[in-house]
């Protein structure tokens, strides 16, 4: 989905700079100091439409949220939640997710959100996938010791290989739920996508695993 | 499943010692040296009805195979199945798989098979599971440095705890399959169970995972 010129979508976004930082490479090692609370931070990455980031900070005042975005006409929807839910603790981020060592400094987030990333299916574009192991370094190397990695999917093969990919990587599995809605875990916050795909009655996937400490 | 008093179970499986060892714990460390050939040991634990370990035998005239199984009246099954199959790679044992360290010296088994365990749903009953701590920390013991565990299972509950379970024990996943049937593997053999199970459509859950040497 990748959309080359949309101007108006530029301009929305620079006139919500308050949502969606405009320098983000150089708030590198002072996010925490950005927000109105020093508080944890809460990573999504690849936020799409915001409706999981924009609930989660209502319903999580205690925690300061960023999102990641790099489609200019997706996240102006994400910009539109955020007000909608009119939160303090939300700061969107219009980049590409490859170099996250270049935004956030060591130990700086305080656990990171993979919903509904793209599978990738095909094997040749296995390093795409947001669980392959380039990724995870990056993800140990800016999550705090013992930091948590959240993931949900209603793609079987990626769940099967991002369960094992976690594994090898040296990281260990907290929670694995096959049927996420099954549990009726009220602190689940759905995103858009979710909600359609398990309106039809199919499963969502969910894991939690993280870094150990002595790693 | 107990069975009290089974006096024509207990004739049969006698007069089988050449399939169900008659000694099992006078033979810890020795077990390679039991059988016609010396090679690495596969042991399956709850071997029900032997449909499982007979053919696998049969397949791998290269490895030797343990089986163990508990209830009389169902090893009485499987000692049919071996000698239906004619194979002299196996060996069956009418033992509590609860003390295996008693059974087998550290280091003397390559490869556990845990094949549709019970399940024990109950919270209270979890200590029960085959992948409890506990049974990892034998399992850990009796099989050589980088040996591998098999599980497959149609309980959804108990594949995520098993998974969650293995992780946390420090033990690495090298597969995840959601849906064994689908990736029709040809070297899978079935259980009489699966077999029932999977004609109904429902999906077989498989796991592979090892202990790291360096533990």
């Amino acid at each position: 989905m990748r959309i080359r010129n949309k101007p108006w979508a530029d301009d929305f976004i620079k006139e919500h700079d308050h949502i969606v930082e405009p320098s983000p490479y150089a708030q590198k090692g002072s996010w925490r100091q950005l927000f109105q609370k020093e508080q944890p931070i809460h990573l999504e990455i690849g936020t799409g439409k915001g409706q999981f980031i924009a609930k989660m900070a209502r319903n999580h005042p205690d925690i300061n949220f960023i999102g990641i975005e790099r489609v200019k006409s997706v996240i102006v929807g994400a910009i539109k939640k955020v007000k909608e839910e009119d939160v303090v603790n939300v700061r969107l981020l219009n980049v590409n997710a490859e170099n996250l060592c270049e935004l956030f400094a060591d130990d700086e987030i305080d656990r990171i959100y993979l919903n509904f990333s793209d599978p990738w299916p095909k094997k040749r574009h296995a390093k795409r996938r947001l669980t392959y192991h380039t990724f995870l370094k990056q993800y140990q190397q800016i999550l705090k010791p013992e930091g948590e990695i959240v993931l949900k999917t209603d793609n079987q093969q990626f769940f099967e290989f991002s369960l094992v990919s976690f594994s090898q990587f040296g990281m260990v599995l907290d929670e694995v739920t096959l049927d996420l809605h099954q549990l009726k875990d009220p602190e689940n916050v759905m995103t858009e996508y979710e909600e359609k795909f398990s309106e039809k009655g199919n499963p969502i996937y969910r894991c939690k695993a993280h870094v150990p400490a002595s790693r």
